[in-house]
């Protein structure tokens, strides 16, 4: 029998991915499990965009153009109107999902051994898409002191080196739910000047930025707009992670025509869920206004129930709908895992996504999970109660492992 | 401005790519383009597929299990079933299309530096994702005088180093439309089973077998079990390219696994379309038989027109829905583009695929090209009365080129 790749075999995994087949068990012997493991809302998708769906009078369910069908990249120019970015069609290319608009920007700007710098701890899928392309990761550390905020500049510098070739950042960010600023974006984009990189940005929560901070596109930095890859996503703004509908949206023509390559090798997007998205641009404001109020409570939720936990360090994220907090626990992966094997209040109990996946950097984030306040808050605060008893109870508790500590 | 990667820039293109943007300009212009350059046919999706999509009453449109949702691989067992393929779910990876199926195919088996032995022509883009894995592509000839039949074992034995992990076939076959039967299968089992390759084999038009021929799939090679690994698509069976739902369909359990980790990565495969590629499977039989009617006699009309043609070789297709023809011109790319641009009759023209793409050896198919018979008779008789005139026109007709002949 003929061996599998080393490159199969070595393809990293999503944190909690090991986790899922107990998780299936227990639930299936009668166990309640809360998941705040995965970025998988219990939102509806807008109605109208469903409906737009189930009146579709396609009769030949055609390959769409490789980069996406004209009328939804025309109508998709009005809705980064709305957030002051000015495109043409041109620039905007439909993929299936974020995912392959991260795996064409990668295979579209870095060769073979090329470096990326990304602020850890970051969605750990980068990781595989980086290793299909064989780029290396360069991690640079934000810590919960700061409630994960993008590094100095000096930090950057201190690791550009002579196979960077970009500096990819998440805002508001997953895993930390962090908010970067305008000026933030500012600063980084005098690194990226200075050094001639590209600066990548995944962008697919910015309709979930909280306490009236204005999100602020990288694509709206004029100085550096030939350095700009953003990546979107319509999973998560509209609660339809399955469409499998994302963009790569960039002003920097060499790119789109590098990107265009892989485009059309895969044929074209998914073409029911282009129905779909092109719907969600005639949704109501007020559907999205209604799912980020949600998103608010379920995050102050959150934070006022991991502030009450003894020992666990927490921060009020600013977007996203994560937050990244500390445990007094030994081992992140080990409680995670206890949680769904060992424990229950009431016959529930929760599941997380360990800190340690999220890091490039061994060592880091065996004390941290990753909450995704995905669940309506009656669910949530039953998870919180469900957590705060396990913090109790687990064996593995470590009370000075990390000084209590809350920021923000 | 950052320079984008040599892979971006050196990602191959499908044969017709490039006339994409031509044969846009004269369509704007008035003229009238029979497309015989892409496998989109025009046949109508099942409409019961259609109206299980519009029946749908899912309110979030959720991620689906990475391998596809359990009710739809379910389902494909009894499909495959009738093909006398004895399968389990967990041998079935729900995909992005065919396309995707193809690249954690690659990716799960071969490492970089690997080479996989492809009878040639081959479908182009088998050459981009080969590329994206930094795999290479072994290529041996078959030939337009035998019909575009398997070569012999001693031709493959002949290229079999130590770098090579795989073999590759498309049957029924894309470009030529030719059916591998039962007997050059085994024949290719020997050599598997010698050099313990992978065998694997694109089988994607399956249903469009013709003359009573018998289609066995390469997974009931029971010798050689494990090295099998299936390529699947519901895109030319059901008509519904646009759908992007495929399948990699492997015993092989390693396989499985390194696919596994590809799959997760991504997430999930397109939702909608999974809802449709599942009721295709309540799709009434005669569907399937009466697109295959229809084929056979698109196929039996290129067959007869092109052997009206003076200076034509040609032969008739066993499978699929192309046929691969030599024409008297000087080079198949400058014709296509020609027929584009500078031809007319009736105010219409033709667009085929040159053959040059579709071969990896240098200098072959430059006299070649692939019609694809996706147009009804109606359509199809009037692109064969451009295409016979236009070889009669053409300035660059060489007339002593090829031999005239009609094999099969």
């Amino acid at each position: 029998m003929p061996s599998v790749s080393k490159r199969g075999e070595q393809t990293p995994l999503s944190p909690f991915r090991k986790l899922i087949p107990i998780a299936d068990r227990v639930k299936a012997a009668g166990k309640k499990v809360y998941h705040l493991n995965i970025g998988q809302p219990d939102i509806e998708s807008p109605a109208a965009a469903m409906a737009a769906v189930r009146a579709t009078d396609t009769k030949i369910l055609a390959y769409s153009p490789a980069e996406g069908n004209a009328s939804y990249r025309q109508k998709l120019v009005g809705y980064y109107k709305k957030f002051d970015i000015d495109l043409e069609p041109e620039h905007i290319m439909v993929t299936t999902g974020g995912s392959e608009a991260i795996q064409f920007m990668f295979l579209s700007c870095l060769d073979k051994g090329d470096e990326v710098i990304i602020p850890e701890p970051f969605y750990a899928n980068y990781n595989g898409f980086a290793h299909i392309g064989d780029i290396k990761i360069k991690p640079i550390t934000s810590t919960i002191d700061t409630g994960f905020a993008l590094p100095d500049p000096e930090a950057f510098e201190a690791i550009i080196g002579p196979r960077t070739k970009a500096i990819f950042i998440t805002n508001p960010n997953n895993p930390t739910g962090c908010f970067y600023p305008k000026e933030a974006l500012k600063q980084l984009a005098s690194i990226v000047k200075k050094h001639d990189l590209f600066l990548f940005v995944d962008e697919v929560y910015r309709e979930f930025c909280y306490d009236d901070q204005e999100f602020f596109s990288a694509l709206n930095l004029l100085d550096i707009q030939e350095n700009v890859v953003v990546i979107d996503s319509i999973s998560k703004r509209y609660s339809a992670c399955g469409a499998r509908i994302g963009a790569i949206v960039t002003y920097n023509q060499q790119v789109r025509d590098a990107a265009s390559r892989f485009a059309k090798l895969r044929l074209s997007p998914p073409g029911l869920a282009q129905i779909f998205a092109e719907a969600t641009l005639d949704v109501e404001e007020n559907y999205l206004s209604n799912v980020k109020e949600e998103y608010d409570n379920r995050r102050q939720t959150v934070y006022r129930r991991l502030q009450a936990m003894p020992g666990v360090t927490s921060y009020k994220p600013g977007g996203a709908f994560y937050c990244f907090a500390q445990f007094p626990i030994d081992d992140a992966d080990a409680f995670c895992q206890w949680l769904l094997e060992e424990f229950e209040l009431d016959g529930a109990t929760v599941m997380l996504s360990p800190g340690q996946g999220f890091y490039a950097t061994p060592g880091l984030g065996h004390n941290e999970v990753r909450i995704a306040y995905v669940l309506n808050t009656t669910d949530l605060e039953a998870a919180m109660d469900c957590l705060e008893e396990a913090l109790i109870s687990y064996p593995g508790r470590v009370d000075n492992a990390v000084e209590a500590l809350t920021v923000n």
